[in-house]
């Protein structure tokens, strides 16, 4: 099983985030996370599916989404090779003498809090799935009340193998 | 027409996203983002949908989502109640002597260089709808080469309305 994370540009339609996920169900293909935004052109759409498979479904993958009539380029955002990031906002119950140590937490990860009530927080990260994997595991010593995360985006790095112009 | 933002916890199941999205396109009604990933608990998922329409459809809408089996919790996003954030990722191309300038701009907004090549660099931020438009309208003096962006996440504030313990 390995990881694989696609970069699709496609048309920004009503209808284009149905056909996608439908084909990764209807074939039994798993996706890990999806996400999808219009780019600085609003006709397109950047989505980025990052999903798991060997190498034959990969393969199988990536011929699927080339056939959709919405996708207009395919990039595989390689490791290394490209920064793939991801919010996650995470409420956390704390008692006053609680604060301080999630406040420590959030420091570390350079998380920002974004919401303070008499017994909870709300602290947001962006980062690498790496990184909030250990900033959540962190904050599971409290008690984690709600979760919310967004999925990866991602660009690949440098300048050169941009064939659309958004 | 209004903007409505749903916080759904959902059973973080295979096909989860695709009827929820299909849902959305067999009836005709208009998705402006939706973000999804697991929870604290990995039998759940917490999905984010903001969508439009007036106040029929949105109630419509809700009603819809409701009925889905996957769909365990419906809670509204209200503004100003709630915090609701995306990433975006900006490739722009510049030259030497414009880097200052693209600098200038992540610095006012807090936006993040994760890309630096000869001629072209990687900004990213994390904010509101309005913050992210306003920064991305000041980039668009530059060349964008690539734009990715999440889609919105968000919790509500304060401790009052956690239903699900995740």
């Amino acid at each position: 099983m390995q990881k694989r994370i696609y970069s699709l540009l496609v048309d920004n339609t009503a209808g284009v985030l149905s056909r996608v996920a439908g084909m990764f169900s209807r074939r039994g293909y798993n996706i890990d996370s999806l996400t999808v935004g219009e780019t600085a052109d609003s006709r397109f759409s950047r989505m980025t599916v990052c999903c798991s498979g060997d190498d034959r479904i990969l393969e199988q993958i990536e011929k699927q989404l080339a056939k959709l009539v919405d996708v207009r380029d395919i990039k595989v955002l390689k490791p290394g090779e490209s920064v793939v990031h991801e919010v996650v906002m995470i409420k956390v119950k704390v008692k006053p003498e609680q604060r301080q140590g999630v406040l420590s937490i959030a420091d570390i990860f350079r998380a920002k809090i974004v919401d303070v009530s008499m017994d909870s927080l709300i602290v947001e990260m962006t980062g690498s799935q790496s990184k909030l994997s250990a900033f959540i595991d962190l904050l599971r010593d409290y008690e984690i009340l709600e979760l919310a995360r967004t999925g990866m985006t991602g660009l690949s790095r440098g300048s050169e193998d941009v064939r659309f112009l958004q």
